[in-house]
């Protein structure tokens, strides 16, 4: 009886602690049961293409630290709708090769749709498990994801940065983070650098109290407004103004999508003069923090738990502080937004920071005496 | 009626996020209830001698990111055993003046002792609520304490950068994390930056063990070992020698406790050259990372919330990774450390970490072929 | 006879450092002639409209190492055109308003426009010395900038960060850096973070070489090319389409003009993806680097020592790398550009940057065998 | 006739920037002149043990940011004194291994001692051009040697960190940073972070005037006081006392010399709290800052021009802010030391910081009223 064979793979887009999640997978196989780990080539890309290598200890040596991936990736290879052949259906062949390589077991790094794929392929017999992976930590099911809190960490260092040019020239300073369904990256971010307004997509905003926030702070000498913007904010009744520096679109190069808006929608509101920076990739690529590397390293750890266990068709999860794991078929296609009761948000709202609207729950203290 | 009055104090060592809590206790009685906040200074010592300021909101204003405690610490300062005033008990004295300046309640926030002091005064009377403070993790009842995730922060950086030293010159490099009585950072740090061995105070350390895993790898072409030990760690049947350069002892100057013995005990057993570290103050001071900035604003938040409910005599805590409290007769006098069975201990197993034992919990995949 | 008394402002735009100069200017005024120092508020806007205020020692400590200027500054309030009174001339006033303070000198930090102004004033008897301030490093007479040094490690920590993110997703990534006039940034940072290609101003460049150094790695299997373009970069031929977030233009919304612009152009002639990072006022606010707050430092102090031996109409400057002074009328209203054989432009080429053009002077080195 | 055939090797202490010079080296044979060249393993070490390797494009591509030296380095292997021979006189083996390698020249990266050891094998005729590094900057004939801005760089964040906790505790707080000869960093770092006291080996402190300072600012309000030390710093009449955790010395265990004594020393005469942190190779390993990446791409091409137009025996320099060379035997056992009346001495006594002393230079400011 041979050596047991596990395959994996890394898809969607870059995420700081990738590699890590890599070294932790295959370094359990290797060291504790011997196993023998197969890499493949940019995410579920290198299936269809049949594109694999081994992966030996020397291999995932000194990753730990490197952002990217060793194995690159994909964010657009979806063997049940292949792109490069018109979006025909070559699972079949993904399964065949995967039986081909004689694996025991496979484990995929991803988001939303890595999930939804890996899901699909479990109908179809192959052994998965999960590992969740969105700088955004809107993957449902878990607490955390690998990555958010290097996203934070950078957001909130620039929103630092702004800080002092804002306070030195009287300025509304516009930071716009990546977060196109879900605020957490521009909340977190925003009350760690003490941003004055929030605005995410769970909260339409209000450009009128946008505007009434900025005018009270230029008036009660405080000189300058900081504002922390989700890529996915909109205003209220109005469409998402995605930038396209982030697409795969037709028409990769409008700057700036909901802060280009809100500039346009300010100017003449307010006295003070108005600067926007998107942030962009450079939330997502470079060294995770000590958080990520720690987090990336206990879910990959489970993952090759789960996988020695025999225990497929799962994502692994944080929830409740621990590492836990759930059913493919209930992350796929679902998104975690923040909730507008979340202890974050009253937090938030209790020193001061707005989230462009009046219309969110009442405040939570009362005055006791 | 008048305004809620509500005090606020920081006692004990120097810890990123500090002034984070003062902000959000003293920003959310501020905005939210319109309450006079009081900030005590230098901790308990404040209260004994009488010293005391009000914090208006232009005092707590840009100060989320600023290392350190504006209102001064002291890790001294107890009031039932006044050390200025021969182990006095001065607590009825320091009863009368919170009376005095017509209190409604008191935010304490600090760790073990400030923890237990603040019970004592509980139970003579003073509507306390206690905010968990400590870079070493190590408080009972909460699983995060914030200025933890910044000192790890610090020291996988330090870590990553003895590396290169280490691989370039083939050499033994040690790096002597704090934690006197649990390990909790020297293991995420270690974790974080792939420290080859993790010495904790949990697990009594083997030196031959420790010479055997450094020798291996030598002889396996790796060059060089990386070892990460808290300064609480002792080998088998040892004392602990804790470094003087954290001591309030007669004798302050002695440097490098457990990594001197370490080094001493390791020469003559490996041919590389060693070296080590001991990062010291380093860890504790400084900006706090926006994850600390974070979780001090949301415990300073829920703390306030508490108070301005009347729930007093209870911390602040995260459990199940939600907002909550405990009595704090639980907390007073103990310390959290690192289970063996923990997680992470088995994942840093996973991915080759040695603890400098064989005795462990056996490892827990097993080959499923 | 009274104390020495001495003004001081900060003009232009924000810049890491400006806080170490006044801090410098003023300490070494207190401290080693005990002189009275007295702030202009923002810029010359303070002198016009008569608000200044006492510096003393406690006004400027602890501030080294904080972003922004505690003075404020104003990059458009020219006492010869003074914006809020139709651009009427209202340089008299402000040396009746210098007159009046009894002021013996006065020290202003600032670029090109500051130093311009300065040069006007010093004509009509106010005795200063200027202080050179540029993240840009591009002005004449000094061969450095105190706010260069931390833009360009802002910009080249960033390139760091995107090159995982290009390599994982084999993709064309475009940073843009300030520089509107001089590619110092982009040229600096390009090199210490090895940008493939490095479009600065002083080189107008081919869109046709650029892709074909694109695709010369596409097919040498390095899978991804890095960018650093300066904001003032432009192709053979074409405009400056500087990007309007730096503007004080009336449409002060557009985001990413020559960044924009490339990805226009590229897409079509090469097949990878391509994502655009306009970092902006990221680079010009937040804490200065170790070797910016010296230079700030040694600048202060050398435009103070100036002043009190009464060697006025001069702004300090760095050459031949020495402390010296130059007459305010050679910097005025000049740019220095990065010469095409300076020795980085040499090196750059030399480990296989490319400037986007074939049009350069020949390669340095020839082959001895 | 064949190929420019060209050796280069790492000697010496690790230092951030070896990759960079190691890479921009090769780059430039390999991309300039389609040279060879060949890497030898562990500085003079490789030479002696005929140990060396080819490097191409892919071997020094993706280094520039990495810290340590992918050559390996030695700082014991002296082929004129084998330390693992008897200290037999190897240098005529070493000869004959270059000239069976048919090398037309060879590049020698390291600080004092390799240049020493360059010098007498330039005597021998082996054409050698050196490039300057060490983390003290105190290496002759040249301004700036790479490595030293990122060693500032470190300990004035370290201090940074320091700051808060000394003001919070109201405490001595010691920083022990390397330079055992001269005070190059502790000064720069001093400066950059607003040491109260900086002592360095060119000055000798006198204890009471340290103690007097520290008193004085207790007695000011000021609660605190940073002292930045370099490792070589002596009390007036006495003996350095070197730390031992940078000797290859017979007792390789001793932490914290000079910081030690001091704290002996100070211990009593005044009433603050001290703590001190020994710094060590943290300082010497990692990423190098951009400024450093530029200063050793700018290097590492000069040498390689040179010795494309074969002019050997001398190391590249950098002087009044120009790359030129210097002859290697002007280089060789000498040490450049921070002169008394150097500008930044002047401006850091200027803006208040002692050097433990009274005697020094006379101020240069003089009141002008």
């Amino acid at each position: 009886m041979g050596r047991f064979r596990v395959g994996v793979l890394t898809g969607g887009g870059d995420c700081p602690g990738l590699n890590a999640v890599i070294r932790s997978v295959a370094k359990s196989f290797l060291l504790q049961i011997d196993a023998e780990v197969i890499g493949f080539e940019d995410g579920f890309l290198g299936m269809i293409q049949r594109r694999s290598r081994p992966l030996e200890y020397q291999d995932v040596s000194g990753i730990l630290a490197q952002g990217g991936t060793i194995l690159g990736s994909s964010n657009k290879a979806n063997p049940f709708e292949y792109y490069l052949d018109n979006n025909r259906d070559v699972s079949q062949e993904v399964c065949d090769y995967f039986e081909e390589l004689k694996l025991d077991a496979l484990v995929t790094i991803g988001g939303d749709g890595t999930m939804s794929i890996s899901h699909g392929l479990v109908e179809m017999g192959i052994p998965i498990v999960g590992v969740p992976k969105t700088i955004d930590n809107d993957l449902v099911g878990t607490e955390r994801t690998f990555g958010f809190d290097t996203a934070v960490h950078i957001a909130a260092e620039a929103i630092d940065r702004l800080h002092t040019t804002a306070q030195s020239h009287q300025r509304v300073m516009i930071l716009e983070t990546m977060g196109r369904y879900a605020g957490w990256i521009a909340l977190h971010a925003g009350i760690a650098s003490g941003a004055d307004i929030v605005l995410i997509p769970e909260v339409e905003y209000d450009v009128q109290e946008v505007a009434r926030v900025c005018r009270e702070r230029e008036q009660g000498g405080q000189r300058f407004t900081i504002i922390a913007v989700a890529e996915g904010a909109r205003p209220v009744g109005g469409e998402m103004v995605v930038s396209s520096i982030d697409e795969t679109s037709p028409d990769p190069i409008r700057l700036g999508g909901v802060s280009h808006l809100l500039m346009e929608q300010l100017k003449g509101m307010i006295k003070s003069e108005i600067r926007a920076t998107v942030l962009g990739h450079v939330q997502r690529g470079g060294t995770p923090t000590a958080f990520d590397r720690v987090l990336a390293t206990a879910f990959g750890n489970h993952a090759a738990f789960q996988a020695s266990k025999k225990e497929f068709g799962c994502m692994v999860a944080l929830q409740n502080n621990q590492l836990t794991e759930i059913p493919l078929k209930e992350v796929a296609n679902k998104t975690r937004t923040v909730p507008l009761d979340d202890t974050l948000m009253y937090a938030a709202r209790a020193v001061g920071t707005s989230f462009g609207t009046q219309n969110l729950p009442a405040k939570r203290m009362r005055c006791p005496v």
